[in-house]
Order: C-alpha cells, then sequence, then structure tokens
C-alpha cells in the first residue's frame, strides 16, 4: 500500500567525457528523454569544465598571503591561492581546512575549488555563477528535448556539526528551491511556525544516493517533483544563500 | 538511456495515528512489504509519539534561567524550559532562534523540540536514543515482514548559512551512515581527498521530498540502495556527529 506520489532517480547513460565549449544541455538531452515536470540534477564539476573553469596548477602564482596560509595550513600554495581568489572571506583555517565565503556567497571548504575528477595537475573551480548556468542548461534542453524540466546543479558541501558531506544545490533553474510553509497549517489545524522546505538541496541529495563518485555519470534525472517544478526558471539557488547579516556563526 | 541503478521513494499509506505503546515496525510492516536493501525513513515525529515523548506545556515549570532566557527572545517560557532540559549546551540565543548542542551530540534549532503536528499545548521531543529507537523498529519489522531493511529516523534541521531546513538522520539501523571514498580513487586514478557521503543524511532529504509536511505519511520506502543496506545494525546516525573538538563554529 503506498500513495500515488513517488519519487524516481535514475542516472544519464551515455554522456561523453565533458570538455570546454560544450553544450551541456544538447547533450544530456541526445541521452535522455526528460518528462514535463521532471528535475535533471547535474555535478557542478560537469559544469565547470563545459564552461571552461579548469586551472593548471603549475601556471598559478601564489600571493605571499596564499604562501604563508599555505606554510601554516599544510597546503599546497597554488590551491591556496585559488581558494583564496575564489572567496570574499575566510572564514576559518584550522587543520589543514580552509573555510570560505565565495563571492556567490556559499559557506564551504575551499571555496568549491576541487581536485578530483580533472585532469592530474588541474583544479576545478565552481562556475561563475551557477544560476545562470542551470537557465542556460534548461534553455539549452528545451531546445533539443521540447520540454522544459527542472535544473539543478549540485556539489558536495561539509556540515559544521555532522561528519560526512551531502549534496546541496548551488544552481537552479525552473525549480522552486524552498518551499515555504510559514503561515499554512499542520494536519491538526495548527500553524506551521518554521517550516521553509531547501527542494532544490534536497533534490541534490537524493540524485547523489544515485551516482557513484567515479561512475562518470554527471547528470542524474529526478521524477515525482512535478509540484515544485516551474515555467519560469524562478530565484534559483541564490534563494538558499542566508544572508550574512542572518549568520550567527560568523 | 539510463543504467540500472534506481532510487524510488514511496510514502507508507494507511498508517493509522501513532499513540504512546505503539510498535512502529510492526504497524509500519502491516502497511507495506520492504525488500531485503529497502530502507524505510520515519519521522521522528512518530518515533516520539509512540515513545511518550509528547509533553504538555502547561505542566512544565519554567526555572528562572527559562523565564530569563524566554523573556530575553520573546518565546514562550515552558518551551524555552524543555529546550533548556534537552541541551548539553546553548550555543547562540538571537532574534528569538535558540541553537543548542543537545544531549545526544544534535547542534538544532530549538533542540529539535517541536509543536507542529502533535496535539494543540503539547511539544514533541526527540527520542531519548533514537539509534536504538531504530533498532527496536528494524528488529520489529524483520518479525513481521521477514525481512531487515535499514531504518533511517529523521529530522528537519535549519543550516548555519543556507536558509530553509533539510531532512537529516537522528537514528540509523542497518544502513551505512556514511559512504568513506578516502583513499580510493577518482575516475581518472587520483586518490579522492575528503570524500565521505553521508548517505542517511542523503536517504532521509531524499524521503522528504516523497511526503507533504502535512500529509500524515511519517514513513517512507525507499529502494535502490541495497548497496548501503548491511545486515548488522551499525553505528548508526551517532557515527554523523562531529566531535566537539573538532567544531570549528562555537
Amino acid at each position: 500500500l503506498t500513495t500515488g506520489r513517488e519519487l524516481r532517480g535514475v542516472a544519464v547513460a551515455g554522456l561523453p567525457e565533458i570538455g570546454e565549449g560544450d553544450r551541456l544541455g544538447e547533450l544530456i538531452a541526445a541521452c535522455c528523454r526528460p518528462g514535463e515536470g521532471d528535475v535533471l540534477v547535474i555535478s557542478h564539476k560537469a559544469v565547470s569544465k563545459a564552461e571552461g573553469r579548469l586551472v593548471e596548477l603549475a601556471s598559478v602564482q601564489p600571493r605571499a598571503e596564499a604562501r604563508r596560509l599555505a606554510s601554516e595550513q599544510g597546503r599546497d600554495p597554488a590551491m591556496v591561492e585559488l581558494v583564496l581568489a575564489e572567496s570574499a572571506e575566510l572564514l576559518r583555517a584550522e587543520r589543514g581546512v580552509l573555510i570560505c565565503r565565495t563571492h556567490h556567497g556559499f559557506v564551504c571548504a575551499n571555496a568549491g575549488v576541487d581536485c578530483s575528477n580533472v585532469p592530474a595537475g588541474t583544479a576545478a573551480l565552481l562556475p561563475r555563477d551557477p544560476d545562470a548556468s542551470a537557465r542556460r542548461i534548461r534553455s539549452e534542453l528545451a531546445k533539443v528535448a521540447q520540454t522544459r524540466p527542472g535544473v539543478v546543479i549540485a556539489d558536495s558541501f561539509g556540515r559544521a556539526w555532522r561528519l560526512g558531506q551531502s549534496e546541496v544545490a548551488i544552481g537552479c533553474a525552473g525549480l522552486l528551491a524552498i518551499d515555504d510553509w510559514r503561515g499554512r497549517e499542520d494536519a491538526g489545524g495548527r500553524e506551521l511556525a518554521a517550516t521553509e522546505v531547501a527542494i532544490a538541496d534536497e533534490a541534490a541529495a537524493a540524485a547523489d544516493l544515485v551516482r557513484s563518485k567515479t561512475s562518470g555519470e554527471p547528470a542524474v534525472l529526478l521524477s515525482g517533483l512535478e509540484r515544485f517544478v516551474q515555467s519560469d526558471d524562478g530565484a534559483g539557488a541564490a534563494a538558499l544563500l542566508r544572508p550574512v547579516s542572518e549568520d550567527l556563526f560568523r
């Protein structure tokens, strides 16, 4: 016995290795047939590759601040230089861990700069504007597939008080990022006090359960989220950023 | 074109309203047929109700500290008394928000004390030992259903730097809470530096996408996670707690 509502997630198979200049939306539409109301969750690494956001570490000239911090934290100076360049603010530097607020406003380790699943000697930076990337991919998908699924761009973030990483949405288009239940009533007719569900983050997390870190499957198709998919691109994952003025843990 | 791997989530329908003393595992097994390798994600509220963790606010005697804090933060003194009693430590009290470390070690708002979806005038406390609750529910399920699915007990947590809440695992049994990729290699044969995937939290988040906050559906059945389901109950969600000594944001 189950309700009619069902969530389904499958990895999109058959995508080629992504390179600079690739139109990800077109490549994905050639490999799957997203239905109206589906959501495509794409690993940010694929987006960064398509957007040419890979940097050769040997080409990086670390400034004095990066060299000092790298030495203090036991890190590679070129990597630290990239992290600082991507950061609006360095929040913590301890035990080799750099927690940053990126120029986009994300608080995460290493400002999202990452050396996994990229060619040796290179590092991937986050897309410059992941919401714009999601909108562009959605529009490419719409052209080829004749449908406008929601698009989420996902990255793995650690958590301040929990071990392990969970995928979150760093960009999205056409998916309600937050489902706001405030002011609505619970099953007993009492007002729900503070219930804003981070739908886009939960979609990113669900998609991560389908992929493997080494499977080379950067895209996952989720169905069952029709009620959160919108024809307009919406406010994107920027809606998930807590304003700095409300940060209790600076 | 998709891979064989697929995640599926459906809400378990037909559960009665849960009351103190109910055996949740038996009730759930009467409403669905979990397969080997499935995972049941259960809202903590149902577990708290079954375990008699509802408190009548009128019966609470707020101590001086609770009265002072309630007045300062514009909160109900009885509610604040419960929050303090559930807390090992009050980390922040600002703008009416109380961020606590619970006796279990969870860092969350209001120490998990919650007045939604419970009878008027009452508050639900978190289960005393959610990992033990998960183990007990799993064993009840095994008796009736003759299978041993993984069990996750989920609650909605806010995030320090992101808006909206996401469900996380506060208890689990038979599911690998963290999938540790450290030391393994990425698709290009490079070592993955810091990849520990919080599987139990991602499962809780995925399940939340199936339910509605007012649907009265406290249990969701996930399939497709066989590779993380284990016959022994394992370390539980306690494995997801970052030790206080490693907390960079105290």
